[in-house]
């Protein structure tokens, strides 16, 4: 029992700290230092049909332009306080450019993907290489290159663009360049695709390095072919595929990591956690994923977001492949990243019979 | 110029953007995207008198218990909205431990890296090697490590405490775990400068890796020397030398990079500035260091905070010792590593001037 | 000038450092130093028909049994004093196993690549997984890997053999094992090739690291449409790719490196060298290779040497692919890797049109 | 059994294949494929007393002139057929320079270390940076380092002398080049201790990478405290320390090994064998060392070499240290080393007691 004396010294104390700037540890240690991770982010999820229809009205109300330099849209977890991010390290956002359109050319520190919903005819230049786009591709904007798109077809282009904006800025790492003319002069076309030009084939002299993958462009049908060969061989019902840097073997980029997961129609992964975020997006099929104490219940063109360390366990209705955006590399660099099969599945496997039924 | 129609309409859409947790881009560009770092925290000094009297009180009114674990003050930088961080990715700190006191073995996967500032008899112990800390020594936790702190002396013994905190917590991967007895058993002493046991020098099967460094303590004679020998054979004025990992080369924790820097009095560094930010801790000397347009007079003991991309010089006004802890391997393994002399130094320079006429 | 005494003297002297295991450098400083490498090795080239019709007559008047192990005929360079080494480090040589038959599974620390001359139908276990191979492929047998190959079609199966066992033995480092029976279960079959299914995609928990490339069989198809890829990029008349090691982006195995060079018809390359020695083997086509002051004519099937240091270019009669065996990585991996253009390349030219007016 | 047509078609085969520079296979796959190591080195000792005095008379019989370079008599083991080379991969000798006289300035790509054994007053430049070495001392000179040795004092200078040169020549990679004058100037002294100045302490800006450590000497003093806290640490009557490059933890050189073991007196290490050879200088003590059926009396001054994967163990008659050159970085790099304690020991035991007694 603290005195009415020491409580006045301890007050008096508390208030001295405060004036200096300082913060005592031991009031809120076990804020700080909980026993496992603590997200504030939550599982969440939005509908492509909710998101198509939006960026079709943005589509109509808001012009490209210098300045706002894109039309996109934000994944805001509401457990972020307000803040445009997916999860504490990730951007998670739709993409629109309509026919004729262009998105002026620009170049920043943080990273970024494209992985393509809807459309085609678009081309994305990224430091002169021009990369056509099409369903189902994942495609690069390595930190710090320049890029632009246009959509030269005569339907709108959709994609999901990840990117590592919240981790570049909480490292207060961002720096920023419009490009001098609107767009770039294209110097080459698709060229990173024949410079890395198959299975672990590397035309002699490409640039090799942690900074990023000279492979651009990571086109749908060669993911697919591998996901149905990987499900052939090991005769199972549940194929992941990284996306790799061929000259490292190592993450698409410093910070960002790439997979895409094949689920056979009625299966149900193994529930998992790992530190780090994940943004999916559903890219075929539906069914259900259970988060934590969230049921997610998605189709084709939903994105969602799990948070650190949350048990995991997807369940599909019918054939399904789930891409998914990570921040794993940042947690394999730094020596944080942990990973298990989660000890005791059972009220995982409850949820699940709730949500199928329910 | 928008009509009023289009507003309503613009207005409509803004609204559903927000009730579907989704933000536009367009509208934040330039807050999300800076031509360079905007840091939110500040430039910022704590005075040794202030942090020296306040772990004293600390230390008559606050036992040190499980639960609160440590007697530490913690750095609250002012432009950090409230939170015990020097910087969004350090935590700097004072820890007292009194004679006969000793903290709790416990473990966290934050690093953290201890600055002795005074007293002697203290012994940590990290996983079963127990570590003898003096003043100007520079101590490792590496992250998973077992810990605790036992004065056996007669003083108070204080130390500065860097962690990166801040960093792991915005990742969600920090998991703290008690040892279940108070204090871990001794198992060995200083084993660590053993195995590491000259310039160079590796007993065999020393496990390497970039886990951390094998060495735990680096001694402060061996410092004093090295800055010595440094400054001879260039016959310069400053000398900085790096704390490494020896079996890497690299920092001597993934996320934490420690440096000495000496002055010889009177010495102006060149003005310099780079990705991700800095704690400094004044282990001799005075001067005045300038960080932007804050400027910082500093003497023994004093820490103070430099942020990302701030242009910085410091000057001293009599031999000085800066110890630094920095977030740099976090930005170099991210690839977002940044630095170079500041283009137009004039302005700092008129600062200089300004604060030693001051 | 010696006199009689100091001969004397000098003569008694180096009896004296012989008896006792001992060689003075200085008599000997320019052979043990030269200027740059002298190498013993020759260029040489060993004709197809000439190897065809050899391997076929040992088809029918040697079988293939344990003890012997393999119907092998080695390449023995004849600057190499008798050895059946092709280079230094590399062994080279023709391979025949024939409709039934067999060839018993064993392991070496020697590693081993093969590229398939001729034929359909045989399957090659490595450690548990049977990789058909076709012509063009190039198919890998890590250090230590269990191996045996078994004709299951009704022509005979020829193939290229390269492995680093010259350099192993110099190295003293060979083991062998004979495997238990004289087959190895086939345990799973092409299954290198789902597991690294396509352009930079790895199934998750793929094995990573330097001791081989976890993708065992490189498909010819896919190395042609790699190189047709290239030239119509670059719009040039040479491509060249490398196999590599898709989980480092290296070569294929710690100490060999495979590429493969196309040359559009009447192609003449850059005169070049570089340290460490090539084989190569003429997939397609014809033309010659000056190498030093050798004009090798070659054609289909044909093998050649190119030893270290040694001003080689290819001109090509007809549209050309050459395959590439080479010891580079050895070199890289021990900082001892040079190359450059040739300087002064008249010689090569003129040695060129008198090769093709020859 | 062969009948006798059988075996003219035998002959006349093996006949063609040898005319066409071919060899079978199957007929040496035993002498090729061994199922361990064979190595053609033996072990072998030399004594200080004879390397000693023929040093000294090559001292009074041959000048240090350019040309032959360097007055050096090499340990050229029994078992390699007459080349200079003490294992298949190293060089070992014994070089003297006297007083007033100097080594002339060279570089080549063959990297070379020093051991001292007698002397000071010798200064060896590496690239610009004059280095003092006395005895025990290791210096290194990296490949491709311009490098002369001047003895400013008044005695004879005498080192061991270790090199890769015949692991370079078999790569076919040596180059050499004199300098333009006889000597370097020198730009700096021991400049390379003061940049990596302590245990784990690094310069700013040191160059960091796997070429060769910036560190160019490991001195005696330090050597032999490290040795001795390694023992009092551990209790135990050996240790071992690497010298090693500080920017990476691993060997000194990309090719050479370098280790220095300390026995207490009547200490009998483990049996033991490794992949790869290696060259032991006496630094101190006496003692025996049995490798393979090989008994090894050795004392101050001796040198002895043990070929790969022999069986081998060390026994201190006094208080012993032994420095170890070897080729592990070279198997290590290539993935070929292997090491064990030697399974069956009791032979090694027995060899070891006649040799006490005998």
């Amino acid at each position: 029992m603290t005195s009415t004396t020491d409580q006045s010294h301890l007050d008096a104390f508390y208030a001295d700290v405060a004036a200096y700037d300082l913060q005592p540890l031991w009031t809120q240690t076990s804020d700080l230092l909980p026993p496992s991770p603590c997200p504030s982010a939550v599982p969440w999820l939005w509908r492509w049909e909710t998101l198509r229809a939006l960026v079709e009205r943005a589509s109509r109300l808001v012009p490209i332009e210098r300045g706002g330099e894109r039309r996109v849209l934000a994944l805001a977890n509401p457990g972020l306080h307000g803040l445009p991010y997916a999860t504490p390290t990730l951007w998670g956002a739709m993409q629109i450019v309509g026919p004729g359109e262009s998105a002026p050319a620009h170049r920043h520190t943080a990273a970024a993907i494209r992985f393509v919903l809807e459309g085609e005819g678009l081309w994305t230049t990224v430091d002169g290489d021009a990369c056509e786009m099409r369903t189902g591709d994942l495609v690069l904007t390595p930190s710090w290159a320049f890029h632009d798109h246009t959509n030269h077809g005569s339907v709108p282009m959709v994609w999901f663009d990840g990117l590592d904006l919240p981790l570049v800025k909480a490292l207060d790492a961002v720096f920023f360049e419009p490009y001098k003319d609107r767009l770039q002069p294209v110097e080459a076309k698709n060229a990173s695709e024949s410079r890395v030009a198959g299975r672990a084939l590397l035309a002699r002299g490409t640039q090799v390095g942690h900074d990023g993958s000279p492979l651009l462009v990571y086109r749908w049908p060669e993911t697919d072919r591998a996901l149905d060969a990987l499900l052939a061989q090991d005769g199972g019902t549940v194929a992941s595929i990284e996306f790799t840097n061929p000259t490292t073997g190592g993450p698409v980029l410093p910070t960002i990591g790439c997979a895409m997961h094949r689920l056979r129609s009625t299966t149900v992964t193994t529930p998992w956690r790992k530190t780090g975020s994940s943004v999916f997006v559903v890219h075929r099929g539906s069914g259900v994923t259970v988060a934590g104490s969230a049921v997610l219940r998605w189709s084709r063109g939903d994105m969602f977001v799990v948070p650190s360390w949350c048990p995991t366990y997807h369940a599909s209705l019918e054939d399904s492949d789930l891409f998914e955006l990570s921040d794993e590399p940042v947690l394999r660099a730094l020596r944080l990243y942990r990973e298990e099969a989660v000890p005791d599945a059972r009220d995982a496997a409850e949820l699940w019979s709730s949500a199928v039924s329910g």
